[in-house]
């Protein structure tokens, strides 16, 4: 069986990364969230072990002493950290796993050689529409907006970094987009079985 | 004006490479063939100018010598080539250009570092496919039909060397992969404006 392949996604929040992830998740098979360890509280109609395992400051220690995590950020005084093994184990199934984690945590898996992946950026179309998207959400504050702002000012100039960069002006559009990049890496030749074996398949 | 991606795109004769690449160019905008000199007598319904500029063996001759190909292979005694500054040209102004050249075309392409491609591999789903295919066509005599069949073993080898792979199982799925590749290649971060003019845009 080929081992999956592990997309790396960031995106400034109110980028509409959500969104576009849950619509790229729903036409795309063979395709999964890993799920992230987080101490923050889960947000309304968030559902511990689907969209987060939600744990304690104390356990979240515990488990980088015992090097857990892939990757851990602190992010508006909480941490979120993605479970190595978990993430592993599903790559080695020969799924797909997307992996959403801020610019921070990308850039620690990209100097990570164990593990290859697809980096993708998602941006907003202007700082103005990230605002209003991160105001009509309405579930934070005036101050946790603007350093949201002041984060995604900083998360846009990592986007070059990136394998890929979606500016998510049109939603059906972006997640079109997204489709297209999830199935054109699982054409790039270099994840394909060798040369060998594909001459064997075709000449037996 | 950005500058147009070029997609070098091979495939064994009968793989279906035809079908896919219109079925691509109907749904994808921005994007065109390069038209390719060729010595060979136009198959029935090819149009001189539009599916191959038709010449003669001392024209194409003279131009080898005056250097006016990108790339030129003699395939089945005949020759084909690509005009390098009809090709710059489309890429200058910003589009995109498909460019349908045989593996030896590309292996020479390859090492070319003036111009940057996407190279695409077509394969047919095995050689028994390929070869109904070819008698299906039913424009080629038996022994041009064995020449392709065993040039076809040969060209698959060299589908390692390519970025991406498309098995031609269902022609639907195909077009849809071939698209998708395409879109994801336009959104390759390096194909984007620099992380610097991105940033502009975003913070203005």
């Amino acid at each position: 069986m080929s081992r999956g392949i592990l997309f790396v996604i960031s995106a400034p929040s109110g980028a509409g990364k959500t969104t576009l992830l849950k619509g790229m998740m729903g036409r795309v098979t063979d395709i999964v969230f890993s799920i992230s360890h987080t101490t923050r509280k889960p947000r309304r109609g968030e559902v511990d072990g689907v969209d987060y395992h939600f744990i304690s400051k104390e356990m979240f220690q515990q488990m980088i002493a015992e090097k857990s995590f892939l990757e851990y950020a602190q992010v508006h005084d909480n941490f979120y950290g993605t479970s190595l093994s978990a993430v592993e184990l599903q790559l080695q199934d020969g799924i797909d796993v997307v992996l959403d984690i801020d610019v921070q945590g990308a850039d620690i898996l990209r100097n990570t050689d164990s593990l290859e992946a697809a980096y993708i950026f998602i941006s907003p179309p202007d700082l103005d529409v990230l605002e209003k998207r991160l105001r009509g959400r309405g579930t934070e504050s005036e101050e946790l907006i603007s350093l949201r702002l002041k984060n995604a000012r900083e998360e846009m100039e990592a986007a070059s970094r990136y394998d890929y960069m979606i500016v998510n002006d049109m939603i059906d559009e972006s997640t079109d987009l997204l489709v297209s990049i999830v199935l054109a890496e699982r054409a790039r030749a270099h994840r394909l079985p060798s040369g060998a074996a594909i001459s064997n398949r075709v000449l037996i």
